[in-house]
């Protein structure tokens, strides 16, 4: 587990931009968090450690959630299932799609993993948790079991926690 | 370096799909072999053990570069930055267009490294290359050095090497 410090510190690069994308919102900006390897290892090792021994592969969403995913399959020893954006795959064994605040969004995965797998849910943020419910119903699809959904950081206003029960947040805001 | 054995179990994992995206194309999908821990850390580590102490940071390109990128910087103990389609950054520090088979795209970063931070940038596979010269255009703009350039898969029929020069490719087709 990494130290308190380590964490302080990754979290104090975590850059906020206000009025982007549009005025009055907090934009989180984690890509000075990335750039730095001790801030990156302390938080992807903390994203994990609740659920170490209990996956078999991580699962991440397009595309920060990439990143992540990426990062933490290595730092576990496991394997990693990408959740797509619709009309990426050429094979899409399953698709979800949910509801934006403007319109409708379809994810979509292969089906590389066996029935029972343990699966990892990653992302960069939770806010209104209307993609991570979607790729829990993807993953379940599959007949594979969500151990657990982590995220870099969670916007507590935006209340996704009531949507996607129960989520680990590195960081919250 | 991983052993000849485990790297090529990791290319068996490589699924051909023929007429994809369009009739004629054999496509190339790398899920299967990133879904298993043992193929995806043995092909990251085949993607980094040249470059092996050269470099800082890895750069990764939206979106599949962003999962080899993630998992390569836990790998190598380094940070990493992740190069963007444009419109997804708050704050782009630099941007370059180049052309498309079809029209133009434009990729663009952050300034989270420092003037002559040693950068190896990352892509899934090698196809005409535009991506990767206009990716090391970008990482130049920031001054930063490019050290390297390394794919999963170079696609030799497409003659992207001619483009982007110095290319370091695990698996070939």
């Amino acid at each position: 587990m990494p130290s308190a410090e380590s964490l302080a510190r990754a979290e104090s690069l975590i850059r906020t931009i206000p009025d982007y994308p549009e005025p009055g919102v907090l934009f989180r900006d984690i890509t000075p968090l990335l750039a730095d390897r001790d801030a990156l290892r302390a938080t992807i090792d903390a994203m994990i450690e609740p659920f170490e021994g209990r996956f078999d592969v991580v699962a991440g969403v397009e595309a920060r959630g990439f990143i992540l995913a990426g990062a933490a399959a290595i730092a576990a020893g496991v394997g990693l299932v990408p959740i797509r954006k619709a009309g990426k795959l050429p094979r899409p064994a399953a698709s979800v799609s949910y509801e934006l605040e403007y319109g409708t969004a379809t994810i979509e995965c292969h089906d590389d993993i066996a029935p029972g797998t343990r699966v990892l849910l990653i992302d960069d943020v939770l806010a209104t948790g209307g993609t991570l419910v979607a790729a829990h119903e993807l993953v379940a699809r599959l007949g594979a079991e969500v151990v657990g959904t982590t995220v870099l950081m969670e916007l507590e206003a935006l209340g996704g926690r009531a949507l996607v029960g129960d989520v680990h947040a590195v960081f919250t805001a």
